[in-house]
């Protein structure tokens, strides 16, 4: 199995007056994560939504464990923990160096610009499997 | 049990390419829904924050159903699933009209200022408890 | 001349860590502001884009005075420095209480869904006249 | 002269229902190129204000020339304008390849953590020097 990651810097704007990262700012970094898995996969989402292909978030997670500072250097390590005809779900943990920080998911259907659920399609099912799971959790 | 409702009016910059709010904004407003509930509780948060009584967020979910608009009215509606000296876990649901766009949740423990575990107090846990559900899904 | 009024209130995720709102959210807030100003005209954003008029924000600037603080009840002050039949200036002045905060312009041109300069229309411009202040500073 | 030179990729939450960034992520990403421009002189930011070296911004400008969409790699070239012994002032372009997209400023005075006025220290001033343009727009 791979694992992408995908490394990214915490910015001011994404801290609040406690002082850390505000926790919706680790929806934006898996947004990232993902983009560059599926890019790694061959299938930039940008060409996909060209294709009329919409992975839309349909339900997300995340647990927080510590908390992301200012400039911290944050890897984000994303796999994959189910993939369908028409839906994928990916994991993320977000880590500074060997501590992890949070760990999340989300999960995306597939869907036409017109909002119609379809198939994501076998080219780019095929593409990401090597980044799925095994067991899923 | 209590229901606070939080009236919210989406931002266009909430928006994404999709043309609906994005998926993080989901959490912004249960925030403002949280600090609402809170208030009318009589306890600020900004207040029990000057008090050393943070309520960060550890874990959130949300699972969104229909997109919300630009410029729609959106209504948040907010309980409390669980109420334990030192934890507490809001659920949220947001409406648009009689249609339910999202449900999502966010629990929180309480720490001081230097990050310690504290208890949440009981002028705040019996300020809070008419708004507990009673059966916690 | 009118002065258009909007309330908010700041978000704690609109804070950082130094302890006020990040700057780029008074962008946010004008926003709602000027969202607010055509919808008292009769002519909301919503449904002028619907119509194939957009007017996206070309120029801006801000100058912040004194920070906003999570919670504060701000007011922002909207009236409007140019207005041509392709373009319009706006003019914002935050408020908490008498103290004022931050004051700021967006410039913005009217151009069709495909990116085309066009004309405001006359209903519009006519609407939106009487917040127009005299003297352009 | 030198010129500091920032990588960023236009992420999905930054789009919004025009389709392109949304014209606050510019100052978003004028944060990050500053940040950058300061680590690459010796003086992380982060370090800056453990010392009590706070730059608060205290004005910006922006114009947007072209839009930036999902996932396009934008370069944003950081110089300096103005340089003086309490407050500094910065001058951004966006750059997709050959193409301007936008150009801004940011203005920030030297504080210290009780935000009373204090000078910025000659060990900052002149490792920022080199970036300094010798004619001011």
């Amino acid at each position: 199995m791979r694992t992408h990651a995908c490394h990214i810097n915490v910015r001011y704007a994404e801290t609040d007056r406690m002082g850390v990262a505000h926790h919706s700012s680790y929806l934006l970094w898996f947004e990232l994560a993902r983009t560059g898995l599926l890019k790694e996969a061959g299938h930039a989402y940008r060409e996909m939504e060209a294709e009329g292909r919409l992975l839309p978030v349909i339900e997300y997670g995340c647990r927080m464990i510590v908390g992301a500072e200012y400039d911290d250097d944050i890897r984000i390590d994303t796999t994959i923990t189910e993939l369908r005809s028409r839906a994928v779900r990916f994991r993320y943990r977000a880590w500074r160096g060997e501590e992890l920080l949070a760990e999340g998911w989300t999960r995306h259907v597939c869907v036409t610009t017109d909002n119609t659920p379809r198939r994501i399609g076998d080219d780019v099912t095929e593409a990401i499997a090597p980044w799925r799971e095994e067991a899923v959790r």
